[in-house]
């Protein structure tokens, strides 16, 4: 028997610490699993090894495997095998062919938090190296799907939307859930939080209305009101794409198969029946090219079609924002005011359209090419304003909040064009981080307005954008940087000057 | 400021926990790096997000950050940039060609604990499956020497002895060493313990002495009396390769680049002139053809010629063990025997003779074809057993001990042939296992006896190996598996039955 000393720390796995004596002596190795075994209760751990946290004849045990355990005093250890996976994840390293049973067993083994770091950063890893074949991404994609909750709606048609992301100001769903829900369909919009970005579709919804809920909850809004906008990450829809995101992350890698199938995953885990989904391409964004964009296309609809999901893709310019804000409340804001039927910006309103008639038309309420003029006269009508204050109130928000009711930041700075001219550079990753810097998205009111897009001619000393954040000292620190490495750059002007002057 | 929680566990990293929340607020994800700033200290650490273990407001730090922070009550953070080695390792999975300052950088990074599981992984896989270029071996090679401690010796030639592993019961070592030795070279061995085997030759040598030295200590004993036979894993010779094995070892995989560099890096460290590499071929093996043991050697010797090491490859047969004994103590009681020039094994003694033969030559000490010979002399006249018991002298062991001295584990059961014929079936890792499952390598004194090899002839009820272990219980269970499922099998031999009866 093994003493118990209790390590009460989450570390979101399994996990328990020997001395290395110990573990010697069992021929046991770090990285082996070992099986557990208190009175009453046993469980499986990775195990690690130490010559100086336990002492021989102890064992740490860290949270989540204590709970398991009903904090023994002590217990009995045993050698346990390997999980399956890692023999699977060796043939995916040796491009070898799966079957749909290993993909299985892999993806389960994620999502029930069976693998160590080492191990899942292998599958992201091998991923990423070595594309699997379209057959193993139907696999992957049926497996995260079924791994996880899913919602069957009784009304069909259902339709979803997805964004490929990378260009930022881009809150199209903001106008296209309501408008496509108020031509009667259903569309259960999951989205994102910003994890590098300024804010994502649910930070922005979460300046309107709560954002979390359970599938069981999404279902029952979505059937009510037609459609929600919620963060996904706080439902158990496709979650080994949650656990995935953590390597992928810190590898800051995106492998191509384990995309494909994390966006069909979501959308076939929701009962979608038809989804469009919005390609940023050009400079800066994921899909440099449109050829990139046609590959990515062709790939997703094959995807789809052996799923049972009609997909059609959209491939929008990425090149520069959508609209002219960046941050949660400046985006919601300048939604609001096209939704309310006042000027607003023409790249926002017509990519909106555009999307929200492919949705139409799939759905079968506009007809093939007359999907635009009807979301249009639903956005023109008013009917979208009123269908996405219905979902604001169904999800707990103030449904009578009016674009002039958004607070913005109160400390805001403008900063000027340096010399006359046009615009001939104009950086989006620069703008994301600005924002980033003033508070986005954490600060919901921080955020970036752009006052002049690419080719625009700009007066020496006009505004080329103005940042605002709730922090004076956020504000401060996002204008120096801006003026050190300016995100707009107009023809003639000084772009950078030597020695540097680090302090403006 | 915030408020420091310790977690005082060593998890062999820099990190820090914080709650989501703050993280969020800062724009941190988990797997960023943070500067950690208290009075008087700062240090850089892995961040980890979590919902329970700390409050808004706090920070948790492990252990190692903490004695680094000199146990502060409130810390400052900022975000940290990456080690640069995450782009190199990227590159690596995109199979781009990398400078030597990149690889520097990897390995430095990987010595000095900067990278988390999740990028050790990555760069594990990576290189599994790219090979790289030769140059890159090279560069990789030397940056593993360099950032480690390196003993220069005065006097030439330096010899050593590598074997690639993967046959039991090969002591040869013990054999080699003290030949070489006795001629009046250096040969410095540091060894491995077993990992997944039954002894490696440092577990081995630890039955007759002290086998923990700093690199300054094997520089003496050297100097003193020509060799030792060291534990490698007690210095800081080429540390990378124990932290890459953590990852190799978690994933069942060897990269061959990174095998390459690994075995010349230790060479290379202690100030080898000259290597005669040992390499089992054969089923079960490494190496399972002829083949794959030529493509080995020619880039073991490219690399030695890139690193002004000589280097010769030696394929031995590896299908079945060297000598007829497997476990600590029984192999060092049969390599001494030999050495006392008693009757033992031919496998072991021709094996010895030959590789300790080809260092001879390559130390100049032998002409070309006749290293054997005069190994044997050496082996023959006593010189060898001499020098051996000084190595012991030297490493504070006892240099009196003989081979009737070593105590074998006092329960011991023999397996008998339950027919009669030819042996026809020879199971090395089952042998191993067997061997581990008695107490092998913790308990010295456990470990197989082998009767009958490949292709002898055996009568029924005569033993065809012996199990011995210090303990009775792990002996049961040892000799349970082995009837279970036989390590070696007669012709004619009922092979299994059903149904299975798993008492016997």
């Amino acid at each position: 028997m093994l003493l118990v000393r209790p390590f009460d720390i989450e570390i979101g796995q399994h996990k328990v610490m020997l001395n290395i004596v110990d573990a010697r002596e069992r021929g046991l190795n770090p990285g082996d699993r070992v099986r557990v075994r208190a009175k009453g209760a046993a469980t499986t751990a990775l195990l690690d090894t130490t010559t100086q946290m336990v002492k021989p004849g102890e064992i740490g045990i860290f949270t989540e495997a204590l709970k398991d355990l009903n904090n023994p005093v002590d217990v009995d250890i045993l050698p346990a095998p390997r999980p399956a996976s890692i023999c699977h994840i060796k043939s995916l390293m040796d491009n070898e062919k799966l079957s749909e049973d290993q993909i299985r067993t892999i993806v389960q083994d994620i999502v029930d938090n069976n693998l160590s770091d080492i191990e899942l950063a292998a599958y992201v890893t091998a991923s990423y190296i070595h594309n699997m074949p379209s057959e193993e991404v139907v696999w992957l994609t049926k497996a995260m799907i079924e791994t996880g909750e899913r919602i069957h709606f009784d009304t069909h048609p259902v339709m979803d939307k997805h964004s490929i992301g990378g260009v930022p100001g881009n809150k199209v769903s903001l106008l296209i859930v309501p408008i496509v829900a108020a031509a009667g369909l259903l569309i259960p919009k999951t989205s994102s939080r910003a994890i590098t970005g300024a804010g994502g579709t649910a930070d922005l919804m979460e300046v309107l209305a709560p954002v979390e809920f359970s599938a069981a909850e999404i279902k029952e809004i979505t059937e009510k009101v037609g459609g929600v906008i919620v963060w996904g990450g706080a439902t158990n829809i496709a979650p080994a794409d949650d656990k995935l995101i953590k390597a992928e992350y810190a590898l800051s890698i995106d492998p191509y198969s384990q995309m494909l199938a994390s966006i069909m995953a979501k959308k076939g885990a929701v009962g979608a029946d038809a989804v469009v989904v919005d390609m940023p391409v050009g400079p800066g964004t994921k899909l440099p090219t449109a050829d990139d964009g046609r590959t990515l296309a062709k790939d997703l609809i094959d995807l789809g079609d052996k799923l049972g999901i009609r997909v059609e893709c959209a491939m929008t310019f990425g090149g520069s924002p959508v609209g002219r804000t960046i941050g949660p409340a400046l985006e919601v804001r300048e939604a609001l005011t096209l939704l309310e039927n006042k000027p607003g910006p023409n790249s926002l309103r017509e990519k909106s359209l555009s999307l929200a008639g492919i949705l139409l038309e799939m759905g079968g309420v506009a007809g093939r090419g007359e999907g635009y003029a009807a979301a249009e006269e639903i956005l023109s009508s008013g009917k979208a304003h009123a269908k996405l204050m219905e979902i604001i109130a169904a999800q707990g928000g103030n449904p009578n909040v009016k674009s002039e009711d958004i607070v913005i930041g109160e400390n805001c700075e403008e900063i000027l064009a340096p010399a006359g001219g046009y615009v001939v550079a104009f950086y989006n990753k620069r703008l994301v981080e600005l924002a980033r810097m003033a508070g986005a998205p954490s600060d919901q009111k921080a955020g970036v307005i752009i006052h002049k897009k690419m080719g625009e001619r700009v007066k020496k000393g006009e505004p080329l954008i103005t940042i605002c954040s709730s922090s004076d000292w956020e504000l401060d620190s996002a204008v120096r940087d801006a003026k050190r490495s300016m995100p707009i750059v107009v023809e003639g002007m000084l772009l950078e000057r030597y020695p540097r002057i680090t302090e403006l």
